[in-house]
């Protein structure tokens, strides 16, 4: 490195950490950390939970280690709505690739993905989809898997709004994850979609890294190809990291219980329960769609993101909800 | 936070910083990262690598999120003889557990435990031994055998050296994880041992965070007991991260292909494979138990750290190979 260079990124990081060092006093007092959210309970619960575990000498300080945070992403970081994105990226590869496979008109779960209209609801179950994308790309390498996904949410588009897939998450849940990350957060997602579905593109959208990503799971094969060495999906699923499962990808892949989690169903209870039965100071929160007007509305009886066990146990405990529609200046960047 | 705990926190990032802005410069000119190696090759090699891809506008230049760098952990980090010392712990967990289950006397592989003497080879192979752990402590929650592990590591001494097992871990590697670290790589686990067994204690005496260990892996099912949520171990191996499983570890846990790995036997050789043949710099290394002075001296025929096919790979495909004897200048920290 020459000495101009050095000096350089000498400076730019002196900059950076001057800025870092100065965050949690400029953020709380001087520039509004969560500019998206109303001045309503959910942001004060959130910055107050930020303030106590953040300050050294408090019963509550939580040393930077062991502030591990995680975010369920169907409805809690990105919308779920006519059906999880994933389902529709399934559809759009099992069309794909149905001419190879004649069979699936007529074998369950594939018939039921292939008969259903893009603007209904599709019923197969978070299994059933790791089951379909497991099968459909079966044989492929993970290289290959992954430039299969950059391809399609680099350019397919939502049935209602006609937006990009990244261009449908959640500007509050953005600022969020930076205001947690300004303040030594590492920040995981916790979800029961595809974790090889979601690393090809998180780390752009939400700035989380590949390694940051739990999800559900096919199985994959070592092998030398012409003396090249590749990864094969097989046509096995390998583990389902929804309800009880997200404990458990918790466990497996960070070995460390989140302090705060973040989500929006009832497939989200158990990380939250998990989370919260932890000692010190916690912190969950659950995403209510209540907005039709600049979302969707849905709880109780909703196929996707049904928010009903979480929802009673939410009020019970005292963990924030949130309303979109009251607790959100702004919901998506585009608006 | 008041402002004076707020400005000694500020003034304190300001110095961390200043001092990690200059550490390349620092590190390479004016003081030696690397003080217990010898200045032979593999040294050079090293803080080549690390020179190229963390200087900015070279074609080797690798952006810091990408400076992924494994670790096996048994005879690459800390020794593995007179056998991997998960196997010791193993021994000591049977033979605690045997009088409440007599069936292990005469049953496969919990017989070939007990029946040999601590300073003889154990004939278990990798799957065996997860299957002897996974089964001894079915029934445990996570948390129960964190602490069982924890007080294990705390008190148990290696059979021929007296010393605690996480005192016999080498100087030198030491050295480069926190020098990689330094060059804002980010470092991590990659081992056929537990993942439950490193995780209680390898970040005090690595650095290296739970979440970024990677290794086999029991079962785990969340339930409810008496209304508060917790994590069973099954009596079910559910992944052996050893040989073709480390590059499938890496993919599921970390989900890119790092660009640095670090091993001593033929079960690295497939991480290290897979590490090379990515595109741009790449650096692969072995460790060669060649002292049998200062340590132990073992390869093509050894039970515990075979190298043999990984020897033959490395000096085909110039890897670096370490020499204990030669390239170290000190093997343990209490030497």
């Amino acid at each position: 490195m020459t000495e101009s260079v050095h000096m350089k990124k000498g400076l730019t990081h002196l900059a950076l950490c001057f800025l870092l060092s100065n965050w949690p006093h400029a953020a709380l007092a001087a520039t509004d950390p969560l500019p998206s959210w109303n001045d309503t309970a959910p942001k004060k619960a959130i910055i107050a939970f930020v303030e106590k575990v953040t300050k050294e000498g408090s019963p509550d300080f939580v040393p930077p280690a062991e502030r591990i945070a995680t975010f369920d992403n169907d409805g809690t970081l990105w919308a779920e709505q006519p059906a999880y994105f994933q389902i529709l990226f399934a559809l759009d590869r099992v069309k794909a690739l149905a001419s190879e496979h004649p069979e699936w008109k007529t074998k369950s779960p594939f018939n039921k993905l292939l008969s259903t209209p893009k603007e209904e609801r599709v019923p197969v179950t978070e299994h059933e989809l790791m089951e379909i994308i497991v099968v459909a790309h079966s044989g492929m390498t993970t290289e290959e898997f992954e430039k299969t996904v950059r391809d399609w949410i680099a350019t397919a588009k939502h049935p209602k709004t006609g937006k990009l897939y990244t261009e449908m998450v959640y500007q509050p849940m953005l600022e969020l994850l930076a205001f947690l990350r300004a303040n030594s957060f590492k920040t995981f997602i916790v979800s029961g979609g595809g974790i090889e579905f979601m690393r090809p593109w998180v780390e752009k959208v939400y700035g989380i890294p590949p390694e940051q990503v739990v999800g559900s799971s096919g199985k994959l094969k070592f092998e030398m190809r012409d003396g090249k060495p590749i990864l094969l999906k097989l046509p096995e699923v390998d583990f389902i990291d929804d309800k009880e499962g997200k404990p458990v990808g918790i466990q497996t892949h960070i070995g460390r219980r989140p302090i705060a989690a973040f989500g929006n169903s009832d497939g989200d209870l158990q990380m939250l329960q998990w989370t919260m039965a932890g000692s010190g100071a916690r912190f969950a929160l659950l995403v209510h769609h209540d907005d039709a007007e600049r979302e969707w509305a849905y709880d109780r009886e909703s196929q996707f993101g049904k928010l009903d066990k979480a929802w009673d146990e939410a009020r019970a405990k005292d963990w924030t909800v949130v309303s979109m529609k009251s607790d959100w200046k702004k919901v998506f960047p585009f608006e």
